[in-house]
């Protein structure tokens, strides 16, 4: 299961002024946390700095690659960011994301042909956000069907379902877990994952929600994901759901889990 | 989802004592919490009680009767309690369990048909413990074809299919998964059930594993449990996964739940 650390995003409270400040011991800070509480990439959003987005995201980039050994998640729907910033990331970048769209992916392509990242295909394309678990299996195969058409190993791409509250339409859980399992299915070696608090959205006990989410979407196949790694309580769940799909041998991380005091 | 009350079970601490005493207080308290808390079924076990087994649980189940309005499972492996207690039950009893074992599903058959009660049917023959998913389902099928064919409506069958623990195997989660995935979706109008307890057995923290296993059980179509429902965070989560399967209308029973303070 790949952990995807969401917390240096400027829309969270404490980041736009930190980044906007360049204050580099609160971004490696939040780094090296998310590392240590079991992140194995740490995702970069700068995206509410509009104009300053992109030399924000190549600041940020740079000491959160000087303090910490795991890769960045570029996280931008701006191809000039991507553009801007892969080329300075050390080892294999995940860049979130790319999609159907006609003209996201045209720009896109060359890039991630040319630098080889592990790629997020948000499903979505010019007619918008998908609605049912049909549209994201249909979104999702013509875009793995184009990766790897133009060359992107099928293990490089993770697919993004595109997760939407249920408080909107209770059908929307299962849209999204059908789809995960029938993506994992459909296409061996393909990457499912997916931010989880939209499905919370209108909600009250938000964290509940999401934390019920990921367990059953990791139920449905879903082998990475997008999460707050210092909210114990999530990895906790993560850890134990680990076990129970039979993909932790002997339950040895689950006990080195526990002597460390994950479970308190 | 179906909530069968686990509490007066006289292998639980203080309840062996309180039946073998007498004490109608206790237990109808036990029966009156859980129902309050969310059980729609009260499962009465004597078994520890040995000889008194039978005299225990008749006394139990009518004083339970006295006080709440949920129908008994009667949880006994004995053939003779089931047949001495069945007749006493109000309304719609469940017994717990029939197998495919030859002996015991030839004494408990003409009481089925003459009392029509809810079945839990264990996945277990003359050969033992299944351990496959495989097993499982073998047994289940024949178990569900015997039971239909002698005239017990489909819907009245409950399939469990044995929780093993993966400290064991850890396979087992996974083998049980499949398994009620497997049942449900082959035997329209078929129920799965469980427990959840033997999952965690060995493990440290054995209910943050019994907990996510319930989500992941239900997530795979599991719709009915044998557990405690006074435990807050057991009964949350499940409050929580109905609404992401999108069986909570407008999500109105987790609205009602939190307005009740059943998530704090």
């Amino acid at each position: 299961m790949l952990v995807v650390g969401e917390r240096i995003n400027s829309s969270r409270k404490g980041i736009e002024p930190a980044v906007r400040g360049r204050n580099a011991e609160l971004i490696t800070k939040e780094a090296k946390d998310q590392v240590d509480a079991g992140a194995h990439v740490i995702d970069v959003n700068t995206a509410t700095l509009m104009d300053e987005e992109v030399e924000s995201l190549k600041w940020a980039v740079q000491i959160i690659q000087d303090s910490v050994a795991v890769p960045i998640c570029i996280d931008s729907p701006n191809t000039v960011a991507v553009a801007e910033v892969l080329p300075l990331c050390k080892g294999k970048a995940m860049i979130n994301s790319i999609t159907a769209e006609k003209e996201r992916y045209a720009k896109l392509i060359p890039l991630i042909q040319e630098h080889k990242p592990n790629v997020v295909g948000l499903c979505m394309d010019d007619r918008g956000m998908p609605d049912s678990a049909e549209d994201r299996i249909r979104i999702a195969s013509g875009l793995i069907r184009r990766l790897t058409s133009d060359g992107v190993p099928i293990g490089d791409i993770y697919i993004d379902p595109v997760v939407t509250p249920v408080s909107t339409d209770t059908r929307y859980g299962m849209a999204v877990l059908e789809a995960i399992e029938a993506i994992m299915e459909g296409f061996p070696g393909v990457h499912t994952i997916c931010g989880l608090s939209n499905v919370s959205y209108g909600l009250p006990k938000r964290k509940q929600v999401n934390q019920m989410f990921l367990v059953m979407a990791m139920t449905k196949g879903l082998d990475a994901a997008i999460l707050d790694p210092c909210d114990r309580r999530i990895m906790a769940n993560l850890i134990t759901t680990i076990i129970l799909l039979g993909r932790d041998k002997f339950c040895m991380n689950y006990l080195a889990a526990f002597r460390q005091g994950k479970f308190d």
